[in-house]
């Protein structure tokens, strides 16, 4: 199944999507919760209540080729993400394999949803772009889960641009900053429900494309720690929660790599693509 | 006035003190919300709202002394805060003075109220405290706020203890992964509204008390960037939001930086103080 997140009349909703349309969940199955986080708080079963929110032949339909997109997680638990988590970007770096994922966080005012606009800061000209894999956590992550155990708590997968502000991410050795700035973190548009994607969703082709040209183009198999090694990881240290997100990190050719780098400006636009997980498109503009 | 953050029938709710009670603020005021950030992002002024609260005489009374306290942020927005804030600390670890704040943030996993436990993680011994004026935002910052403009958005302030697991945090260059264990980052007990504090929380006595002995003792003048520079560097970048907290780093004498090193381990009672905000205790325990 796949789910949205829109905007109707100013209101982030969850859909349920059916063909090129957007089924609004809390409008075709009474009770069912408008927004992703509170559905999998609440224990729903994605694929049943899609299913019921399909059979229902009354509920409004939204054309999805029109629609305006939230962040899928719009009010975020953790968004935890990694940096460094593929070989060839690390090498692109000048840095080795490292032993440990990087991990930072994003906070909710960094997020934009797919078609809304990437902003260039003011206080920077080096605006990146990274093509990253997002993991929705489904259910509660015991502590200490082991890797094998650890994909039975994804509730699916994602597109995101972790668009970063490169002077501000290594002003000092903490990147976060650079990795807050607003409307820099694109999240969506779908939800692809983890059983219709290869175990981790490994093996699909990842690419970022900035007016069009290639940027990224590599294989989520490629990434040191996959999502279960993560999950595991990561349950060592914290509890994982329903609608928390883990964001995977990116591939060689971010544009600061680059000779001469290449940075985004207004006017652009960048999408992300993961196979059979979605197409993130966001146009890059000045900020106001 | 001082608000706080309290559990009721397993429930966090918000609370207004009054002497050596808490009056439960939706209980006392019809309306009214339950929560801190919600009442912020609502534009509540919380000095008049107090003032209702403590007006009804008939609304039902908590002892402060046997409450227990929920994190005064149970459901924060962004938990921003800074490393290497004060000069001494900053020379204790071998760092010079930094030339801008480093930044991490906090998860919601993370946060624990005033007595609730601080817990010592199984993969690591090496569990420190920090000793830590918290601000939190009450109003929308402008992007782009100057200095001087920028303590109107402060609602008040509070204490936090951000335990840190040295070892993780040291993994790699991103610090975040070590302060982001299950229930290490101590939030509370009290709400201080700025009006009854100098402007930016300057010149109170900031200690940390680790079975008694004192640990840290400094003085919140001795802050590297203060409170108002912090959150105009900060609206360079992102908009703070009511809700948000900046945790605003730790003096000298941590544990880390003793010889012998002292790490907190279970059994352990810890305390920040800070004059006129309020004194935070948690005991420490292991991990289940």
């Amino acid at each position: 199944m796949r789910y949205t997140t829109f905007i109707d009349q100013g209101e982030a909703r969850l859909g349920v999507i059916s063909g090129d349309e957007i089924v609004d969940l809390a409008e075709a199955v009474p009770g069912a919760p408008s927004d992703l986080r509170t559905a999998l708080a609440q224990g729903a079963d994605l694929g049943a209540l899609a299913r019921r929110a399909l059979e229902n032949a009354d509920a409004p339909r939204h054309a999805l080729a029109t629609a305006q997109h939230a962040p899928l997680l719009p009010e975020p638990g953790k968004t935890i993400c990694l940096g460094l988590n593929y070989f060839d970007h690390a090498k692109e770096g000048g840095r080795e394999k490292p032993e440990y994922p990087w991990f930072f966080y994003r906070g909710k005012s960094s997020l934009i949803g797919h078609g809304q606009a990437g902003v260039c800061p003011k206080v920077s000209t080096r605006f990146d772009y990274e093509a990253e894999l997002a993991v929705v956590i489904g259910r509660t992550v015991p502590r200490h889960t082991a890797e094998a155990d650890a994909l039975q708590y994804v509730a699916g997968y994602s597109c995101f641009n972790d668009m970063s502000v490169r002077d501000y991410q290594k002003r000092t050795p903490q990147w976060t900053i650079g990795k807050n700035f607003d409307a820099t973190g694109a999240f969506g548009p779908l939800l692809v429900t983890a059983d219709e994607l290869p175990p981790g969703a490994t093996g699909l082709r990842i690419q970022s494309r900035l007016n069009g040209q290639v940027m990224q183009d590599a294989d989520t198999t490629d990434m040191i720690w996959g999502v279960a090694e993560t999950i595991a990881l990561l349950s060592q240290c914290m509890t994982l929660e329903p609608g928390d997100a883990i964001i995977m990190g990116t591939p060689a050719g971010v544009g600061q790599a680059r000779t001469p780098p290449v940075w985004m400006k207004p006017g652009d636009v960048v999408e992300i693509e993961i196979e059979r997980v979605g197409l993130l498109r966001n146009p890059i503009v000045a900020e106001a």
